[in-house]
């Protein structure tokens, strides 16, 4: 069963810095050509966090998406902020982002329903299974998801598999109801806790009080990731995920039109569509100019994939990917 | 139309640790007699961070829930944590609290979906407005959402109108498909972004970076409130948020048999309930024994309210609350 919704704009920030392989290379104190061989990444952005903030860029990019739209924000029932990592620790993302809506565009918010949600760098994913189920019950209307990563103020300079990938952005997508046959098919989304360690950021919340942040060591309040732990867990179960997925969504492979990963690594993302039989001209790869942007990489993935007309009306769009957690998801979405 | 579930079962972990006002008042500084004044609140309970976190304390929630139901972890489709605070910043806490089931139960999860909800305060409700919507678009059939909050990390014991407030602990709810006439009738969440700042704990995300802790005030790193101005916003929005609540719902108040509240403090509280002329006993009020545990206040009351059979089977039940960015929530569900 089809939960009727269409994606009818979107829109971006991505932030004015752009940082090269090599920048990274005097980052890290290592020799030129050290990231790029790496990473396989050539650039990425940094937000500067102060003029652009996660709040700020995905209130930039909602106001965009809104333009496109045709729409003004009180025209939403609900603005969603779906990213793996918050400005602040109370209060959350959407309401941040909302107040700085209202502040910089000097607008007035009305009845708009406001929540996170968070499931790493799947979030997006999550916010879109969300969105159209609680639109399919006739909760909302019109909503828009956001997703939004300051990436780069958490990386380890001393780790080079983690170091060279993250980059900064936002990507806002607005969700109307519809009478074509668009809607999202079918979602999965499975946690392998035993994945859980694999990739973090240990700092941020209760693990570790303010009171005891000046005796910990940087480091815990740095991501940390083991690249190998979490490729091999990723490769091991991604098979079965696809299995499963396909069987109960009805679905076949060749009945996708186009495949939408998220960027985790540039080796990952290529080894496991060679694994899956899929040709590279039927997914959208980000990583080498913008690295991988957490929640971001989907969303954005999606937008310049529709803007470049690689998608188009009625295609059957997968999205897919992983997530600290450590999690597996997909959703296809029918354009 | 109602949105079909029924709470089949919760379970709830509160620390060891009880804290009361005269402990308070040492942690202040002050003389006693200080914080009892000041918040009406005998006793709160503090995790001690190691053995009882926000992911041990969910976990250990979630076990009692599924024990009351007769179910097993693997009998679930997701597993949803909806909280104001997290453990760390990456990854989210549900998958935190599956990975720490697994280990202390010696328990293998199988195909279950995890992500988290956040709307501070408001968060289960946003939890349940969620769940009950995929249940409704056939997306889950029964799902567990779990509240749990480590408060009493981030209070600022300079801050008189704060510090005595805040408990920990944590609830789980399982919520099941059901034959019977129960379910969400009507939900309804807006956001005051105005009232962003009014409440709010700085660190823990983007906003202050790694690198530059060591060198931040540490006070932006604790919980800080204005009382004042959340308390006036709130009074002054109340009431339009419920006439406009009632409407939409096709009901009235005379229709609601019992009220759980969010137990934002003790003053607010009895002042909005005489404002709405609700006698005490058509509400419940914990905050004098556990005081104010964010998210998990809301859940912690419905609980204890099933418990004392001040509600029963067929019951129409509004849980009403308020939330740091700044927001009002309410959901009206039959029992």
């Amino acid at each position: 069963m089809i939960r009727s919704c269409k994606l009818t704009a979107s829109g971006k920030y991505i932030p004015k810095k752009k940082v090269t392989a090599e920048d990274v290379d005097v980052l890290m104190g290592n020799d030129p050509g050290t990231a790029l061989a790496s990473s396989h990444i050539k650039t990425r952005y940094y937000a500067d966090n102060k003029s652009e903030t996660c709040i700020s860029m995905g209130a930039f990019a909602l106001h965009e998406a809104l333009e496109k739209a045709n729409l003004e924000l009180n025209d939403l029932d609900a603005v969603i902020c779906a990213s793996g990592t918050g400005y602040q620790e109370v209060p959350f993302n959407g309401s941040l982002i909302l107040n700085f809506y209202e502040s910089h565009y000097s607008y007035s918010c009305k009845n708009i329903t406001s929540f996170d949600v968070n499931s790493t760098c799947l979030s997006f994913v999550t916010g879109l299974d969300v969105v159209s189920s609680m639109m399919n019950s006739g909760r909302f209307k019109k909503v828009a998801i956001i997703s939004t990563e300051v990436a780069s103020i958490g990386i380890n300079y001393s780790q080079i598999q983690s170091a060279p990938l993250f980059g900064d952005g936002a990507v806002a997508f607005i969700v109307e109801p519809t009478t074509e046959n668009s809607g999202v098919l079918h979602c999965e989304f499975q946690t392998y806790p035993e994945g859980a360690e694999y990739c973090e950021l240990e700092g941020g919340g209760s693990k570790i009080p303010a009171a005891d942040i000046h005796d910990v060591d940087v480091n815990r309040l740095l991501f940390n990731m083991d690249g190998r732990k979490v490729f091999k867990l990723a490769y091991r179960e991604i098979g079965d995920f696809l299995k499963s997925f396909f069987i109960k969504a009805k679905l076949r492979l060749e009945d996708i039109d186009f495949f939408v990963p998220h960027q985790a690594s540039y080796k990952s993302m290529t080894i496991i569509f060679e694994k899956l039989k899929i040709p590279s001209s039927k997914y959208i790869s980000l990583i080498e100019d913008y690295g991988n942007m957490i929640a971001v990489s989907i969303p954005l993935g999606l937008h310049m994939a529709i803007e470049n007309k690689q998608i188009k009306a009625g295609d059957k769009v997968m999205l897919l990917g992983t997530s600290a957690g450590f999690c597996i998801g997909s959703l296809v979405i029918q354009i």
